[in-house]
């Protein structure tokens, strides 16, 4: 294993960005490739097999073509519905977004009780609530639909997004307190959710902990691959190449806002229909 | 031809329905098959030739197996991008909704200058713009990617989608103020928007004339088919069937808002990959 290790990372769209920003934080040496499937987005309305042959097709493209030594799927509905898919279908580690948030949660509640808030697809797949209790928390989920059109807008520090966030989070608090939950953390189980981490910290009540999945998911890519991989030096050269399937020029236009920096060139692959 | 004709409705989702629901006020006796080609939405996002490709497979079963004697596309990308090919592929005639709304707006017009409001896909097509040219007019078209989903959250009459639709027109105005137009005449681009009319309404400056593509569609229709059609009775019996390839279950769920009915069942269909 090299001390400059390929890291997979493998996302229905483009949202996946921030988990890999995440990634570059604790792996400045390592070769990144990242691939959005953004022609056949949204995965949240196929069928499991569907969404099995298209992860399974995206992720074989990073170890057979590009080399990558780990997996991360980036992406919650993959995550939810394909795991075992994709471990099955490559030679290398597979580490998911869902777990780690769970297990972040474990560690930050007291109460035991946590809220997650994800797209619809995530809420509806109750993938949270399953990983949670898992860890003997108690989840309540809420589907926040809204939430990633105003990401993708760019209306991340706007006004409107404030209102929305908070008429969406007292809802949700609201529900809790009837079914006599106590929740100290919220867990953001969708990977756009990070941009809006600031408005939604804002919005949480005092003391409500606010867990950020693609966060916990790189701090668990750490602790996966530090083991396997040889100690790295200071200097920091992490080489990025990004592909999409489809929609390279938004890609490339709203990515940037989601990796922290310019995604650069996103080069056009063709898996197939 | 029959007092009851057979009219086939096409939508790569269910927004086409507000087209269904306009056509439906028109022909109380007709029948109708609507087909939304949910497992494949969004069209906004794929090659011309695939779009092209799916609309022609969808419109084919209508025709085909549901008996259409007409075709109408409630779909604003495949009207933009696809009405040849579906021309081509059907031996019926085929109405599309785009420039039933551009005719519309010349008529309604004094100045000459038109504003469109539609998804980012349409105005990217700038289907609108072209139509809108062609009757003499200048369109000045603006993409609103916040009021699908507001529509699909059920924020229909909602303080926050009050507030994005005022932003929105506030740029709208001012671009075309910026440009030397001056507009009297807003056009409704999108299937969904129509259950956002009373909004825009309240918030399109005084005298300024708005425009539903889903009306006008409708009228289109009706001198398009008058002709052909025996008169008809004044009993209503109207017959509706509809089909999606994915998603049955929103379909009907959020269906019926745009239908202003319930959508009864909606049977699953396969048109393959």
């Amino acid at each position: 294993m090299s001390a400059s290790p390929t890291i997979g990372v493998f996302d229905s769209g483009f949202g996946g960005l921030t988990v890999l920003r995440a990634l570059i934080q604790r792996f400045p040496q390592a070769r990144f490739a990242f691939i959005g499937d953004t022609a056949r987005l949204p995965y949240g309305s196929k069928s499991r097999r569907t969404i099995a042959r298209y992860a399974v097709e995206s992720t074989q493209f990073l170890v057979r073509e590009q080399g990558a030594e780990f997996l991360v799927v980036a992406c919650n509905t993959a995550s939810a519905l394909a795991l075992d898919a994709i471990e099955a279908a490559v030679p290398v580690p597979v580490l998911g977004v869902i777990q780690p948030g769970a297990a972040v949660a474990r560690a930050s509640s007291r109460t035991g009780d946590v809220l997650v808030i994800a797209t619809d697809a995530t809420v509806h797949s109750h993938a949270y609530a399953a990983a949670c209790q898992t860890q003997g928390l108690r989840a309540l989920e809420k589907a926040c639909p809204l939430l990633v059109p105003l990401v993708e807008e760019g209306w991340t520090n706007h006004p409107v997004t404030a209102q929305v966030i908070r008429i969406y989070l007292d809802e949700l608090l609201a529900d809790a307190a009837a079914q006599g939950l106590n929740p100290d953390t919220l867990v953001l189980g969708c990977t756009h959710y990070p941009l809006l981490r600031p408005l939604i910290e804002a919005s949480v009540p005092p003391g409500m902990r606010v867990i950020d999945s693609a966060e916990s998911t790189a701090e668990a890519a750490l602790r996966l691959i530090n083991g396997r991989v040889a100690a790295t030096a200071g200097c920091t050269n992490t080489l990025i190449r990004c592909f999409a399937t489809d929609s390279v020029e938004k890609f490339q236009r709203l990515g940037s806002r989601f990796l922290g920096r310019p995604v650069g060139d996103v080069e056009l692959v063709d898996l197939g229909g």
